[in-house]
Formats: structure tokens, sequence, C-alpha cells
């Protein structure tokens, strides 16, 4: 049986990055002496970058993410070609068995209008009911047939054509502050942002994971972040 | 009813290059007068910058293509990151109303081993017409589910999970010609490659049809290109 | 004679843009008929873009432009690495001979503090007189120390090591609309910004140069840019 | 007195990479164990990886190397736009005060014809006395000009002018794998190379520095660089 999942999941796998390491990179450009600054000249001098927007000196650093995430969640996040590299799972190489991604209860799957102006409509329990058996039958019939074709001795390649964006991949994804800050803006919909962003449900909880993270990495990097409208320098 | 394809298309909607911009962007490095040269001395000039692999120079040019195809080959596509842009039909905004993917004959879809390295099996004729007809249950049980989801009133974003891989999106692909030869040398498996490449065969013939107009367009770049074992400068 | 010029210039060499293409790129999402849209349409559907900052419709486009400049202007131009592709000429390849630049009257060269707070200071004539000699006479002993050396048979690679960075080069840069107007954001210090920006003279000027040109070749583009703050989107 | 120099210098301040991290990334693709992997093994994966040009891999770590090179040197190397980032010393910002680079003896100064083709030729030692002392009293006249320019007052921007190209600056790289052995191949010019190469030697050596630190901090990742060609996947 296909197991069913309603998680992303964002994991930091790796990271070489600190706040001060900001500020050293930033005084290259000065030649000045950098030892000895205290915490809030570091953040000083963080916040200053960030809200003059000079980007270079938060590139300097390394972060890596595992995400476990449906393939439709994939192709929004690997729209993002700068400053980040990927390397995915392979329908073509292994099997997909992460399951298949059915998100929560159904009463929030209706509502209407362009994302970021949805109204939210109540259906029906029986529309629920209906929407979320329809679903299931459908991700399972394409498990099933999956399974099926590869037991027939159908390729991968050619098999994975009937499995549903819905579909479980895991991918390693690594950037940089500045990178990350790019994504955060435009993946997260966070109250404190200048940009109006509306990402979906799913890859904005991503963004929140890796946000989470990046904060306790970069506490100052983060803060000037937040202070400065949630636009990357 | 899901309309079901075996085809993959690109289109050339828009260029702007030629074989003598690339020598004009060269001889920028040598400030040499250029008028005048020959189409000898144009295909000459050019071999000599791939062989040297000296990319930049095919860099200054436009080409924008329109493609249709399944999800899995958009995936593959817009991993190539440097020198691309893409542009592509949102199952958020729009209902995915292109059809559905199989591929050809279920005769070739039997075969083993790694991508490359294929071994095909004659399956009984049975086994044939089971799999082909798994396959078309399984998307056609998607294709109606989704339909049926967005009747309910689930908003396209949801319903689209239930969706194969194997629908078909549209996308509009704009590169130069660096990056489409490097795109070449990568999705078409020619026995003129220097480096073996092993792409499935949907990029194989989309990059095929890349390449027809590649040739047209610029025909020197193209001939210094297969003469140079198809590695992108 | 060394040539000396307090010129810069950007020429447009070529393009292949329109407003039209970003809105028929925009659309390429939600697979909308785009024929027949009015002009005031056209802008409206650019603006939106602008303001929620998708920049990808931006990107299927090409400017190509020349630029004579300085080595120090070069430098700065060519920190811009995303979208942007150079062909520049060579100190090794080719004989240094557009001249060494010296701005304009040495009464503006006197000013203190960092880039965008300067105070003008007003020096007595005989100091502006002294600096524009001692600049003259700099430029000239380093123009004929580099046309002795090649005369001695030293070689173009290290003779051009005693040029100044204020010697003139000259390439090709070629960009997409979205890489442009980052640029512009940042090396064009308009009242309009919304983020401040301190680029030096000469590297203002020659943006300058290019937002006229853009702006003839996108209006609505151009217009929506500065309607927004002149972000990038 | 200006400091004269002939070093050019490449430490390397910072990293997090390993050769089993490319072997991790590599197995995303395939779901794969890969602990307890022998040396042999993995050196066997990464030989695979690099022979079929498979670059994403050698993406997910990073180097941060602190450069002190002539301007020259600076613009060349900063060319590399893709998967580099830099962070480098002002004029605009601080004095430059690390000394002006003079190659060695002049005795190899004088060869003639293009870069990878060039004939040594021998001066009378006249001649290379004149060429050195001419060299010199250039550098020292441009170097004095600077200092009593910033003596005057006038701006760092402007009195930087002056400074030959052979100026020595500072700036931090940070890179990743993939784009470090991209630089290798085209910076260090090696009997091992697939495809010929012709750096200027300032360049060339500092590639050599680089490449020392890379074959330390991942020994089969360089091995399997160098004997496929020394081309990057």
């Amino acid at each position: 049986m296909v197991n069913i999942t309603n998680k992303v999941s964002a994991k930091l796998v790796n990271y070489d990055a600190t706040d001060f390491g900001v500020v050293e990179a930033m005084f290259a450009s000065t030649n000045t002496e950098v030892e000895g600054m205290s915490e809030q000249q570091i953040a000083g001098r963080i916040n200053y970058l960030m809200r003059e927007r000079h980007g270079t000196p938060f590139e300097h650093n390394l972060f890596t993410f595992q995400i476990v995430a449906p393939i439709f969640v994939a192709r929004q996040w690997m729209r993002h070609r700068v400053g980040w590299s990927y390397s995915e799972l392979s329908g073509r190489y292994a099997d997909m068995d992460l399951g298949i991604y059915m998100p929560d209860d159904p009463e929030t799957w209706f509502y209407h209008g362009k994302p970021g102006k949805e109204t939210v409509t109540s259906p029906l329990p029986l529309v629920m009911l209906s929407a979320k058996a329809a679903y299931l039958a459908s991700i399972q019939h394409a498990w099933a047939t999956y399974r099926s074709l590869l037991d027939m001795g159908v390729h991968r390649e050619i098999a994975r054509m009937v499995l549903p964006v819905g579909v479980m991949t895991t991918f390693q994804a690594s950037c940089n502050a500045r990178s990350l800050m790019h994504f955060l803006s435009l993946r997260h919909n966070s109250p404190d942002n200048a940009v109006p962003t509306f990402p979906q449900k799913e890859i904005d909880s991503l963004a929140q994971q890796l946000e989470h993270h990046f904060r306790q990495v970069m506490p100052h990097t983060w803060q000037a972040f937040v202070d400065n409208g949630r636009v990357a320098p």
C-alpha cells in the first residue's frame, strides 16, 4: 500500500556560515581591522549592508538542506536558479517509494480566486468527503499501476509517468545566505514582507523551516533581513 | 475525455542570432575590422573559438522556444540554470488541459539496466497489452479525478496534485547559443558526442528539434560544434 | 601623444525586445489569449508584474551595447554576473589605443566623505591647477612608457601593466530587460530610487545612456520600473 | 616609497568540502546507502561522475580564498561569473596601499606572438635595463602622483585613476569544487589539459596555489579531475 503523507520537511544537513563572516567580507572592501568587534557593531554593519542592498558579503557561506516534498513543490523550488545547487532523487534510476502527498483536511481545499485573494468557501460535508475519497482513490490507483508496471518489467523511467505530481521526492539543496534570503522573501508569506507574495502552503511551510535554521545560524543577518522588509540584498 | 498524446514539440518563436555576430563579439577583444569577411573566414574563426573553448562570443544572441512536453521532461529541462529563462504554464493559475503523455508502443517499454546500457527485452504480447491498458486506465482515472475535483470547487493548486507527471505542460524557454549548445551536448545522444550522454527519449527528441533550428540559424556555429565533439565552449 | 578624454559612451548596437513580449511570456503561465490587447492593458499587466516582483517574463529578450569607458568603470560593470555577457578588448592581444580618461574640471575633484555623503570643498585655484597638472603628467608618462616598452619589444601583456586604470577600454555587453533594470537600479542615482545608491559619476552617466535606450525600446516596462521605485523585479 | 612586488598569493581562509560529500550528493539521486564505503569506492564513484560530466554533486561545498594580486589579474579572475562570489578592496573607499606589481627579470619580458605561441627573444642587456628602468620610473611616478593627489584633498575615487593596472589589490573569492575546477581548467596551463589554454603567468601561478589547496582538501576529486583531462564536469 502506498504511504499517504501530509508532511513536508527540510533538514539542515550541513552549514558553514556566521554573521561575523559577513562583516569580514564587507571589510575586504575597506581593508579595515575587524577583530574585536562587539555583537552590536556586527549587527549594525549587517543592518547597513541589508538596508543599502550590498548583497555580495552575504555570499561567502554555505547551507545544505535535505528536502522531502512532493514533486510539484520541487518544481517551484528549482525555479530558483541563481546561487542554488540541487541533487535530486531520480525516477529514472531509483524506485519512487517515499509515498504520495495529500494535503490536510479537505475543508481547506475549497476556496476561490487567485492565490493571495482567495475566498474560503464552506462546502457541504458530503462534498468534502467525496473530494477526499476521489483524491485518495486516484493516487492509490496511480501507485498500484506504478508498482504493477515495474513488476511487469517496464522501465522505471516509463512507469513513473503515471505517478501524480503529488508523489514524494527528496533532494539536497545548497545555497548561500543571499540566495537563501531571496528564496525566503518569495516563498514565505510573512506579515513583515514589504513586497507581497503568495506561495502555495507547502513551500511556505518549508520556507519557514529553512528560516528557523537560518535564524539559529545567523541571528543578526536574519534580524536585519526582517527589519528591512524581508527583501534580499 | 482526456487527450492522449505521444508527441513533444519545440517551436522556434523568436531568435536574434547570426554566425557573424559571434565573430564580431570575438573581435571585440582585438579591435580588428570584421567587415568583408568571407563565409570561409567566418567559419574558420568560429571553429577556432569552439576548439579553444572561448565561450563568451557565443552569448550575445537570443533564441526563444515554445515547448509542449510532459512535466517530467520540463523537470529535466529546467535543471539547466545558467543562460536559460523559463515562463511556464502554472497549474495554480490555469487548468491543465493539454492532455496526458503516453509513450510509443509498449513493446519499447521493456528493457533493463541503467540508461545507456539497456538490454531490450521482448515480453509476451499479452504483457504488452496489459501494460498499455494499465497505463491508460491510470491516467484516465487521474484525469477524471482532476476534472471532478475542479467541478466540486476544489482549488486548482490542490486538484492538480493527482495529475500524473506525464501530464502535458507548455513553457517558453529562452537561451543564447552557448547555453543552447550546452543543452544539446547533454540532451541529445549523438554518435558525434565526445562525451557520452543518456537522455530520456522525449527530451532527446526535443533537443533534436532545437538543433534543427540552431543549424538553420547559425550554420557555421553548428558545424563547429559538431566538428569539435559536441562539447559546448 | 595620448588622447585625453572625459567621455564615456554606450551605444545600442542590437536589440530584440518589446513590451508585448513581456505580456506574452506572462500569459504563458495562464494560457490566455493575448492578441488584440490595448496599449493600456499591456501597460497594466506589466505594472502588475513589476509591483509583485515577477521577474521571469522580463527575461525573454536581448539588448547588446558597445561601451567605451575607462578600466575602473569596466571593473564596476563586470561585477554584474547574472544575466550579462561581456566581450572586451584585451590588452594581451591588442594595443590599448583608445586614450586615457581624465574627469571633468578639477574643481569637482575636491570633496570629502563617503560616496553619497560628500561635502564639496573649494580649494585654492592654485591647488586645482596643481592637481590637474599632476594628473596629466602622470598619465602622459604612463602612456609614453607603454609605447616605449612596446617599441623595445616587450610583450603587450607586460607593457600594459604600467597603464593607469583610467585607460580607455571597450566592450560588448549583452543583457535582458530584467538584468538591465537591476543594473539601472544600482548604477543610476535617480530621485525615484526607493533604495539609495551611490555609483561613481562615470558609470551613472553610462547607466543613463542605457536607460534612454531602454525607455525607447520598452516604454511601458520602463514606466512601470520607474513607478515602482526603480527596483528590478 | 611604493612597495614593488613580484608576488601574487592565494590563501585558503575557509573551506567546507570533502570527497565523501560528493558521493553523498550523487546518491541523492538513487537513494542508496553510502555509509561504510571504502576510499577506493569513493574514488571510483567520483571518477565516474567526472568522466560522464555529472557536475551537480560537486557543487554542495565551499572554498573561500583571499587573493593578493594586481588589478589586471583581478579582472581576468572576475570574468568567472558562475559559481563564484567576490568581495574586493575598493579604491573608492580605501587607500590602495598594497604596492605595485613588477614581473620578474626583464629578460623574460621579450617574446613575440600570441599567447601560447610565443617566441622568446633575447634582447641586448642594455635594452633589458632600459625596459626595467622605464617600467620602474613610470609606476613610481604614478604612485607619487596618487599620494600627492590624496594629500591635496582629491577624492580617492578620482586619485586612483592614475594608478597602473599593475597596482596590487586584494579580494575574497568563494566558489564550489565545480566552479573551482572550471577555473583551474582555464587558468592553469598543465600538460594534462585535454583542451589547451594560455593564461597569463600571474593567474596561472595563482591557479596552481588554488590547486594545491584543492588537492589537499579533496584528493579523490582532484585525482579524477586530472585523470579526465582537467575538464570541469
